[in-house]
């Protein structure tokens, strides 16, 4: 088995690639092809006097930009290191590709390279949501700004189908995030969405809240990639506020700063725990569902061991053969 | 000076309102009109034996439940609480109206009773949020689900302006919440309310993400009714959440229930007065900006000291004659 990792993605570039995929191929025997400039791989490589039968390079000349248009960049751009890593896994060369680059152009690059699965319009990120029971799924996280009723109905049969192959869950209770439970709530596209999930085989529980979502009442969450990014960022921000907040207060109230350390020190490792369960960047990673190929989005600054994970779980995916049993059931389902 | 007050809105119905408007009369000796069912009301004064000239009784038969649709509600009953208190507000027998009552109906009841201010569409609910900084205006909290560009600009005016008048900020940082802070990001709508907001009079910083906006770089924030609710709940969620966590984790941790006991209250006050500002409803309540009078309104759950706050902060809102300098500051600025 052998994962792709787009060399040059993220905010820090190839040296946190390149030690994520020396991470990967050290601690867990995995073999990585990084790919992009061969030449900045390859410094990157001899910095770390690692020599390993387990590392290809690919050789990619241009990279997109975080600032970049998607679909500008895809026009103009023929051979970035995103593209050159998805045509390897299109023609088997690969199991599965990772990437911590700009999010739209690569799901724009893997639409059209991988096309695709037979019923689906758009492809979402899942993320992994801590909640006070244990965790839901979440989709999507961002990968479409908006969306239309049968991309969400779509979603929601792609999430179901993930936390049953993926996370064992029998019957996966599915909601659509809302501002209110009520059917009169939401957005028309919302409520014309609640009316046709009734109708799946799934088990839909109607509208959810956010706040009931972290209560662990849903295990499947679907929202459109804007509402995802708001929940995620919100989240985020404010764990890290939290975090701030109670070292200036802790510090107030307790006079000695060892005795603030102390305290901030306990108070910051239960917290940290949960907030970077939220944080599905430096967790590892998200995967991109409704592809004709197991691919992993990673946050732009993604540590080396954030994207360490994210190989372990590809390789996972791909063993688990989850992208062939989601194609059955969507059969089955006859959503194709 | 009186102010109005929904008798029968909120969750707990007029128990809570009552206890909340004779706490306004003893403890601030202000005059409040509680208006709905009079023996409901008058059964209620009656328990807590107070009797006192500052408080007057409007009968008004209907009342609007929760779970109904806004626009009904407001066609076949004529006579609801909320409309009646509204009407006072109209013929200056009061001096503003506050309800813990359905939102969408309250707010489509004081458009109809109230009319707009010259050049605003729509109404928001402005609410105040803690951030590391102080606290920033956000708004729509949830007053209108979906939104136009013009109403988002709007939004943006009238937030500026209360927070110039009311918080007393001279250059108010303007921003509008998004999936990031590229131009390129955010939906077709943004984008076009983020070229319009560009050429006002306005100290406007372009998109925001959530995470920034808890980290006080902005005075006020901009997004749909929609977007609000979910921020808001996401936020609620999540410090409650949090705390569910931290007490579980802290009885892991000190093997003494004691121990376990202590530091869980330490935790609690601290992060308790940070979650409590986040929470419109509990901390007070939040203006509904846009309309000709001053209306606040409370979340359903509000307790009787939510609304003895919302009642102080009417009041407030009346003495500093913030209505009158919204309308002029509108007129200048050529939004009518």
């Amino acid at each position: 088995m052998k994962i792709a990792l787009d060399a040059m993605g993220g905010d820090f570039g190839p040296r946190v690639n390149v030690e994520g995929a020396l991470l990967a191929a050290r601690q867990e025997g995995m073999c990585v092809v990084l790919v992009g400039d061969q030449k900045k791989i390859q410094k990157e490589l001899h910095k770390t006097r690692f020599s390993s039968q387990s590392i290809d390079v690919v050789h990619a000349p241009e990279t997109i930009e975080m600032h970049e248009r998607a679909t500008e960049s895809l026009r103009s751009k023929k051979n970035t290191s995103m593209r050159v890593a998805l045509e390897l896994l299109k023609n088997n060369e690969v199991d599965a590709v990772v990437s911590a680059g700009h999010t739209g152009a690569f799901m724009a690059s893997a639409l059209m390279v991988l096309k695709r699965l037979p019923g689906i319009e758009r492809p979402a990120i899942a993320g992994c949501i801590p909640t006070l029971k244990g965790s839901c799924v979440m989709l999507d996280l961002g990968a479409n700004v908006e969306c239309r009723v049968s991309h969400l109905v779509q979603f929601a049969v792609m999430g179901a189908l993930y936390s049953k192959i993926v996370e064992k869950k029998t019957h996966p209770v599915v909601g659509l995030l809302s501002n209110g439970e009520e059917e009169s709530k939401g957005t028309d596209l919302l409520r014309q969405a609640n009316q046709i999930l009734k109708t799946k085989e799934l088990n839909y529980m109607g509208f959810i809240e956010s706040k009931e979502l972290l209560k662990g009442k849903a295990d499947v969450v679907v929202c459109d990639g804007f509402i995802g990014n708001i929940f995620l960022k919100t989240a985020e921000g404010l764990v890290s506020a939290i975090f701030s907040m109670m070292k200036q207060e802790f510090q107030k109230r307790f006079f000695t700063k060892l005795a603030a350390g102390f305290f901030y020190f306990i108070f910051k490792d239960t917290l940290y725990s949960f907030g970077r369960r939220l944080d599905y960047a430096e967790y590892g990673s998200a995967p991109l569902l409704g592809l004709n190929g197991v691919v992993q989005v990673c946050h732009g600054r993604s540590s080396s061991r954030a994207i360490k994970n994210a190989l372990v779980t590809a390789q996972k995916s791909v063993e688990s053969h989850f992208l062939e049993k989601l194609r059955e059931e969507l059969e089955k389902m006859g959503i194709e």
